[in-house]
C-alpha cells in the first residue's frame, strides 16, 4: 500500500487557504515527509498525522516555501519529548541552518537527529522494505527529486501444493524468487505451480520545483504516481520558463511520455485563487491526473 | 489611539487551534509586529492587516515560537514587491539566522532591510510621535519587553481666545507646553484659557517571556496596557520557575503593583485546552485583566 497525503500545494506565498509544499508519503508502516513549508506541523495535526510516525523527512531545496516550517517541527518533536531517531536528507547548508537555530536558543533536543547531505543523485536510502532515490530538478538553485519505490517481495511457497513435490528446503529461496525446479529425473517443476505471486511493489516519484525537462522521463518512467509540479497554466509558459517552473501540459506531457500511471500536480503560484483549469489543461493530454487538494490521501493499493 | 491585535497567543507548541506568540500593535497610523512566531503570515491575512502597513518588527527572543515566522514573512514581503523600509529590532543572532536563509535562496529583497541588534536596555526608537523602550526580561536566554508610549502632545491654541489677550506669537510654544503668559503690566494669563488639552498619550508594554521578576514593576508602571505572560497557573507555579515562566497570580501581582490600568494575559502553555481559569486567577488579583483571543483588537481610545 502505497498513500499520499498533500499538506500544502502552494507555491511561494500562503494564499487562498492554500499552504506552502509539504506531504506525506506512506508506504506501508513507514512514514515519509516530504517538504516542509511553513505550517507543516500545524497540518499535520490537522490531518490528524502524528509527528513521531515520521522518521524521514526529505528536502528538495532551500526556497522556504519547501523547509520554513522544518525548524519548527524540529524543536516541537523535543518539546513532545520524541527519543526516536529521525533522518533528514537535503542541501547541504540546512545543516547549518538548523544548527544555528538550535544553539541560539540553547536547544538540545530530546532525540538523535541525523542529517544527510545530498550530494550527488543516486541511491539515498535502502532499506529491506523500500528504497529511496534521488535525482536532479532543473531549478534556479540546487534542488532534489525522490523516486520511493518498495523493494520487489519474494514470491510465496504454497504450503499445501509444495507436498506433492520433492523438493529440498534449500532451493526454497531459489523459488521464491521465481526459479523453477529441476528433480533428480530431469523432470522441471514449474515455479508457478508451488508459488504464488505477491502483490507487486509500488513507487512514487516527487519532482518538486522544476523547468520542463525530458531528462525527467527516464527517471521517473512508468512509476505508479508522480508528483510534477505545474506552477503555472499554460497561459504564463513564459513566465514558468524564466522562474524554472513548469506549467500545466508540460507537467502532463512528462508523464504522458513516462507512462506513468496516475500523475498528481500541485504547487501552485499564489495568482491563482480557482484551480479548475489546472484539470482541464492537464488532462487534455495526459486522462490519469489529479489536481492535488489539501487534505486529500491519495491511495495506490 | 492604540490598539493591538493578537495574532497568536500559545506558547511552543501550536495547539488547539493557537498559534505560537504574535500580536500587532497599532499607535495611530503606525503599525509593530511584535514577536512573530510560525504562522504570523497567515494570521496577517486571516485578521486583513496588509503586511505593507509593517515597517517595524520587534523580537523578544529566539526561542522559536518568537520567531519562526520572521523569515517567511520577509520572503513574502518581497514576493509581494515591496519597496519601503523595514526595520527589525531583535536579539543579533537572529541577523545571521535571516542572512543565511536569504543567501542559500540566492534571495535578494525587493526592499530595504535594516537590522537593529538590541545590546544593552534603553531607547530603541524615538520618533516625532512615539518612543520604543526596550528592557531586560529574565528569561532562559537573552529576552526583551518593550515599551511603547506615544509622545505627549502639546496643548491647543484656542484661536477664538487667544484673541481677547495680547500675546506675542513667539510665546505661542510655550503655551503649547503649558506655560502662563505673564504681560508687560504683570497680569499673569492662566494657561487654561487660552489653549485646550490633547488627548493624553497612551502607552503598552509588551513583557515577553519571563520568570516572576518584580524589577518590572518600575520598568511598566502605570502603564496603559501591559501584556505579561502567564504560561502556567497558578498549580504549576513550580515549572513555571524552573523554566523561568510565570503563572497567572504573578503576572496579576506585576500589574496591579505597577497600577497599570489594564492587564493582557496570553503565551499558555499547549497543556491547557481550556483558558477559563486563566481569567478567574488573575482576576482576583487584578480586576482589570483580559485572556487574550487570536483575532481579538484590544483598543485603547
Amino acid at each position: 500500500m502505497l498513500s499520499l497525503t498533500i499538506l500544502g500545494n502552494n507555491s511561494a506565498i500562503p494564499a487562498f487557504g492554500r499552504n506552502p509544499t509539504a506531504q506525506v508519503l506512506q508506504l506501508q508502516d513507514d512514514y515519509f515527509l516530504i517538504d516542509c513549508g511553513e505550517g507543516t506541523q500545524s497540518q499535520l495535526s490537522k490531518y490528524k498525522i502524528r509527528r513521531s510516525k515520521i522518521n524521514h523527512i526529505f528536502i528538495s531545496h532551500l526556497h522556504g516555501d519547501h523547509y520554513f516550517g522544518l525548524i519548527g517541527l524540529l524543536t516541537s518533536m523535543s518539546l513532545l519529548s520524541r527519543t526516536q531517531d529521525l533522518h533528514i536528507y537535503g542541501p547541504a547548508q540546512l545543516e547549518q541552518i538548523i544548527k544555528i537555530q538550535l544553539d541560539v536558543a540553547d536547544t538540545k533536543l530530546s532525540y538523535s537527529l541525523y542529517f544527510h547531505s545530498i550530494l550527488s543523485p543516486g541511491i539515498l536510502l535502502d532499506e529491506n522494505k523500500f528504497t529511496v532515490t534521488v535525482f536532479s530538478l532543473n531549478h534556479r538553485i540546487e534542488c532534489w527529486g525522490f523516486l520511493f519505490r518498495q523493494k520487489k517481495k519474494p514470491r510465496s511457497i504454497d504450503s499445501t501444493k509444495i507436498k506433492q513435490f520433492d523438493i529440498s528446503a534449500s532451493f526454497y529461496p531459489r523459488l521464491q524468487n521465481g526459479e523453477d525446479y529441476t528433480n533428480q529425473d530431469g523432470t522441471v517443476i514449474a515455479n508457478e505451480l508451488v508459488t504464488t505471486a505477491n502483490i507487486p511493489s509500488k513507487s512514487y516519484a516527487y519532482c518538486a520545483d522544476t523547468i520542463y525537462d525530458e531528462g525527467l522521463i527516464d527517471v521517473v518512467r512508468e512509476v505508479d504516481m508522480l508528483y510534477h509540479e505545474t506552477t503555472y497554466l499554460n497561459s504564463s509558459a513564459d513566465k514558468a520558463a524564466a522562474r524554472f517552473h513548469s506549467t500545466t501540459s508540460q507537467a502532463a506531457n512528462i508523464a504522458l511520455k513516462a507512462k506513468v500511471k496516475r500523475l498528481i500536480v500541485g504547487h501552485f503560484s499564489s495568482k491563482y485563487e480557482h484551480l479548475d483549469e489546472f484539470l482541464t489543461e492537464t488532462t487534455e493530454i495526459f486522462k490519469h491526473t489529479e489536481v492535488s487538494k489539501e487534505g486529500t490521501c491519495y491511495f495506490i493499493l
